[in-house]
């Protein structure tokens, strides 16, 4: 099994990054201006043809941060899931998701996510999930514990996989293999207290404590590179379904575990499905 | 088909409810004050052993509700989740579940809620859904619009069923016949906006137009009598899945539309399964 503490790229410990985070933090009010006034708003725009609100604010928000970058860090890349990549000089690249969760979004429940992610040499070293409407902001950074709003925050010990409750944002967006494997783990945690829907934010209550593993598949990079800083700064672990850490090519099957302890009794379920394979089947939604 | 508009028993459009309308707004605060302090703790009671947080403030915010209703209206019948029933000599019932959502508030996500019900021979008249940690309250009642946070709301309609956005809390809650039924609704249904996970918030959010259409199975009195009030008076529909109106005795097959024109499309779909029935097969978790 890999060890996935250590990361290969970044030596992450030696980075000063005070810079970078006064910059998400910018960022990230950038965006929240422009997603809150469309949250439960049926405000359509004639002129983007069957725009909902929340591709108004998706697309808003995803200039307005990157009209940030391009005048503070011109050097950097820029991976957005709306605008696509701007390839950089520098060899870091910021990632962004300016509402996961759309589906969250537009069903009015406040709990989708800005997401803020830097990746240096193909690591992601810092990363943010901001709530907008609730005003909550987790903030994870190499060498640096987890804050929520500014308070240091920690996974939870979980001293048996019974004991464990598991999310996911719904099975609906696995294909049926994968679907296979994680009910099969769903069965071996506290199946009672599993939580469906969630998207980003599940992983910000794991890295408060609230939840012990979060299981997904399909997830594109800028879905997962702000949520490991985030989780693994509060203790937790991240990686895909193999184990292995999370990078810009890795697969998209994602797991966070509060309490690394129970990595093995995790893959060990997980390795007796075909599902930990990318090969995404026509049936299943895209998380968007 | 039954016309769901018209309920025996209560005549609803003459009553005056405004005494327990401010009741049901006392009741909801003081629940408030109960949860509010338990909600992201990991307090554990010593004194009641492997109780969890959500457990102390269920119990903690029904005693304060039953404590309110012996004072002011001990004529009344009250029915909780935690506390059982108690009968009253009026004919009118208070229906009480002080978390409906508990493995949302564990998780620590603030989309639970506080339902509260006047039931008055067998239907329900008034009914709140309240979220302590934003601050949000769903009121309806019989002959008048509902409100959130004292704002008129309104469903939405919905032309087609392939344009509907559908919701339910998981599919962990339906038996194997009532999953197949409402996957095959889902497919119907504009499905890549489907969101699960949300409980009684989903509902809700139907009322203020932000979905169309929510289907779940295994509900009792208390999860679902403070419902249907809130969205009939936003101007949908709720039924059981056969269409008949929603009363003590339902069978816990639990259908929310906001759009009253889509009710026959949608009674189609499900007849074509076994899964409206009431039998609670052994392999699907609670609501609570």
């Amino acid at each position: 099994m890999a060890l996935t503490q250590i990361q290969p790229g970044a030596n992450r410990e030696d980075m000063n990054l005070d810079a970078e985070i006064a910059l998400a933090h910018r960022l990230a009010d950038a965006a929240r201006a422009e997603i809150l006034p469309l949250f439960r708003t049926s405000v359509v725009s004639e002129a983007k043809g069957d725009a909902t609100p929340v591709t108004i604010a998706d697309r808003n928000a995803e200039e307005a941060m990157r009209r940030i970058l391009k005048a503070e860090v011109p050097q950097d890349g820029v991976t957005g899931e709306e605008l696509g990549i701007e390839t950089g000089i520098s060899g870091r690249q910021w990632v962004l998701d300016p509402v996961d969760g759309t589906t969250a979004f537009l069903a009015g429940r406040p709990i989708f996510g800005t997401l803020i992610a830097l990746v240096v040499d193909g690591f992601p070293v810092l990363g943010m999930i901001d709530q907008p409407v609730l005003g909550e902001r987790w903030l994870g950074v190499a060498g640096k514990g987890t804050t929520f709003n500014g308070q240091p925050v920690k996974a939870r010990a979980c001293a048996r996989l019974d004991q464990a409750t598991i999310a996911t944002t719904g099975p609906h967006y696995f294909s049926v293999e994968q679907g296979e494997a994680f009910m099969a783990l769903a069965g071996q945690t506290d199946h009672k207290r599993m939580v469906m829907g969630g998207d980003c934010y599940n992983y910000g209550c794991l890295a408060s404590g609230q939840l012990d593993i979060v299981c997904e598949a399909g997830l594109k990079l800028h879905d997962y590179a702000a949520l490991v800083p985030v989780v693994e700064g509060a203790g937790g672990l991240m990686c895909d379904w193999r184990g292995e850490p999370l990078h810009v090519g890795s697969d998209g099957t994602v797991l966070a575990l509060g309490d690394p302890a129970r990595l093995e009794d995790v893959l060990e379920v997980l390795a007796g499905y075909d599902g930990g394979h990318a090969h995404a089947g026509p049936h299943h939604d895209q998380h968007d």
